[in-house]
């Protein structure tokens, strides 16, 4: 399932991550999927200090955001770095992989986040388009938002054809790592919400009674 | 878990099928379990018209019955058929085996029931006692009463001290096997019955969503 | 996961389907969904001959198709049926009910088909639209093309403004109840179809080996 | 399942943490679950020097005891804390939340333990009510000892009506989530020790093993 | 896990099988695989009534066997057919296909049976190869024996090099699909049965409880 | 499923560590596992430094393998130690117990390994048997070789009648529990590694989307 956040970041956000983007240090992209030849991009050296402001910023609105709490239920997350396509470069399709390094022990990617800071209108293509079969997804977001989607599609940035594509990415391990699940107890959360302060107590207590197995059942 | 509903048969199904006990020629209850030494019990033998007449009685009650329907996501029922303890017999802790012959293909115990004809006055002695852990659950119903719960636990017949036990039982393999999650849906069907009137569209829609996502994960 | 097959039926087949359109008894779609105040349409009377003559049809081009044998792994399908929406019609927002009657036991929708039979030039609006959280799908096929579908979406027909938009469905139980085992078996399925004259010998075996487990593991 | 142990803590113990919850700051207990408006009662303040000696004496009993080792299979335990309970007071049907906050990540509550300090006779009303759908346990513990019951359960302390409850209560994950598979393998566990001198030796190699496997299988 | 039963079938049987063979109309072996090109061995014409008649002896043999029974937890059985090498026939390393043909609907293949009808001075080579990774298993039985093997893995028939190598062989669908749970609980049932009239009534009580209970969970 | 390492440690290495076995303190293997009666055999004893070095020495062995990262998915490994039998000596049929202490936490013995240090020829007996039910695998390696090979299966150490059989042993835990999931694992990245230059780029992509989501689905 996927979660487009509009507001993920207020402007003032947006605009430092944009300008310490103009004084980061940026690398090939293929560093990090070295084997992948359709990837072209460029992505941020992580021991910049501009860029780790950039995360930083990136970081907190992760952590603040009851929706990404609600829907991820993230267990941890890794550092979100930036990825910046200029004309011609592309991420052709591609899975991401299921662990990535991060002390103390490898990260399981679940959730994949895509932070929009440039504005559509200043580039042309770069749509992140998720495949679903023969069904397509393209998603072009405003700055400052953001989306959430299952790690486990393959997915593409197709190719930038004029301007620059700049977003901040990271990736999540959730307590859930099935997809299906995590929606379903989400999606029990949203209705506990929205109507737990008008049914019936008992019925309230029914329903916190399935939450809570399901969050013992299905997290690990 | 447990479910007893008090007036699962009325008063003359109740008295019908204790006139056919009447009739019924009843044989060693150890037929049916030759390897348990603890076990002294009649049984109603089920080739005798009398019996399958009663039989009769109580599977019908079963079918029309919505709390079962709701609580155990029945597939399949076992015959039902009398078991009746004279002063002196008893059934030691003992589980219900996990498949029992029934054509075309064995039938999976998941939830065994107990319905009580005689009058609890009538004797002593021959409560059903559940075994969980350290703790007893003592059940002694009331005519026309019935219990359904788990086939999973040890459970026994206390000895009958004086009067005579009469009861019909069956077992049913349900749609969902295992205890917890059978609970679960259940509930989140309870919730659903008392509160789907009054609950947003939308909530009751995503309350759907949920229930027919878990029916299809845990029903094989 | 999305499989839309673009020459589904032949013109012949929409053809004839057409046809048997127009001389069916056509009744309230309510029938199948009496809960849902958001639907208005109709449906195909099955115990019209008409009808069943178009169900034959469609089921025909289900049972032949390698693609959804390859794809939808099925094990039993419900027969197909009309639905038509005019004007001002719509199915609001839904899911398919976990389980359907159909001798000798209950089908389990795992995978939902639309087969499209009107022409999309014909009808404004009408669009299957599938939701997948905050992001949507909107299908709307040419005569002749279906779509499969997860049953465990939330999904809907959009008003039809304007024309007749004229499809049948089905519902399939799949062999594999999960959606990305029933995708990952299928997507190396592929890959052993386009690959495996071309590779080492012993490397196909291997994959055989993979494939044949994961098959054995998930089908229940 | 169920656990309950008569002489979990000696009368030392008890009288040690009986005198020291004379001196504890008791806060409303609704601190820890504000939510739940059917809740009254009070737990200690877990900065309180005396309170948390009285927790050091209650984890001692927990980690040394044989029967909580095989019984619980205990990965991380919640601080013991106090839980009083005085005339007027109770804690309405409610599930213990699925995690817990506790460094450094969150602990599973799969185990409740219910420790008694008071004794019995000084209380009125205060039991421990567990629920199984239709059928209650209801538990009021002797000073010392202890009760083990799954998290999963509804359950409720009923109403004071007069004196004081004082008991000590903590959460605990376990290796072993499902409450079946952890009985299971604890009844196994338990055959092993009281039968393992008697039979043959290749007998006991092969309930080891499946002892081992069993372990292997459901530990996460 | 691996069966060998000796003494399977006995010498009638087997002398019957082995004149059956020699009126048998056998057919390429391929028209069981026909994509695997390193299979070459004739196969009994299942149309045959002599087949037919060997199939029965060899069926009547899998059914009355209580090590079968309690080592396969059989469901279903394909009907046993002839496989026939001469010298330089094989059949290269192949993994059996998950889903057989077989009326009402396929047959999961479980564990592999081969019956040995030929006596190993008979022909040199055509050992059953079994690879378990780098290590491999060489099985060779005398007439009448038969070997149950988990279908799971990848096998072989080495090159006969001199001489008839003769056997039937068929597919079980078991109801426990898991190899190492399929085994667990083989190896509890053995050890009830060894140590069952020894052991205290409660500890069997204890056992009878696992037993059932790892039964109900497994078989699907 | 079986990986035998025959080129697992250099002639150099192996030779360093016999000479470090020649000043190591050996303790009683019994302390290892005091309730087997049958294990008769020396260990090192873990906190003489000459162990240590030896230790080393295996560690870095496995921590460099390739082959051993792609097998075993290995999340953490306990310290290797010395084994040496004499003659007279054995280690009777036993299952490697599921948890181990280490801290931070007791690690689960998915996979066990024996590392060769003398020469086969340098004693009688002394075979690591592993049991498959009625058959057995008999493994004897050449020095510097390696055996890994399921700590779930039952095995042995068979007597040794002359000479001394020196090895060094250790056990995995791997991110994947399941040995048959394992190995599918296992062998489809074997399939990308030989293949993975030679087939197509969406191929490829499909065959990584497989691998990763398997590695997602079965780690944990």
């Amino acid at each position: 399932m996927f979660l487009r956040i509009e507001d993920f970041m207020d402007a003032a956000e947006v605009q430092a991550i944009a300008q310490l983007a103009a004084q980061v240090r940026f690398i090939d992209g293929r560093r990090s999927n070295p084997h992948n030849p359709t990837k072209s991009s460029a992505i941020g050296d992580s021991t910049d200090p501009a860029a780790q402001q950039a995360s930083q910023i990136a970081l907190t609105a992760l952590q603040r955001s009851e929706a990404v709490k609600n829907f991820v239920f993230p267990r941890r997350m890794a550092v979100p770095n930036f990825a910046r396509y200029e004309a011609g470069m592309k991420y052709g399709a591609h899975t991401d992989v299921a662990f990535m390094p991060l002390a103390p022990q490898p990260l399981r990617s679940d959730v994949s986040c895509t932070m929009f800071i440039s504005d559509p209108s200043e580039y042309q293509g770069g749509e992140l388009v998720i495949s679903l079969g023969t069904e397509l997804l393209r998603i072009k977001g405003r700055p400052g938002s953001a989306i959430f989607y299952p790690s486990t599609t393959i997915h593409e940035v197709a190719p930038v054809s004029s301007g620059v594509r700049l977003v901040m990415i990271t990736f999540i391990e959730s307590q859930i790592a099935d997809q299906l699940q995590r929606d379903l107890l989400y999606t029990l959360g949203e209705v506990r919400a929205l109507e737990g302060l008008k049914i019936d107590w008992q019925n309230r207590v029914h329903l916190e009674y399935v939450i809570a197995n399901l969050h013992r059942m299905w997290a690990h």
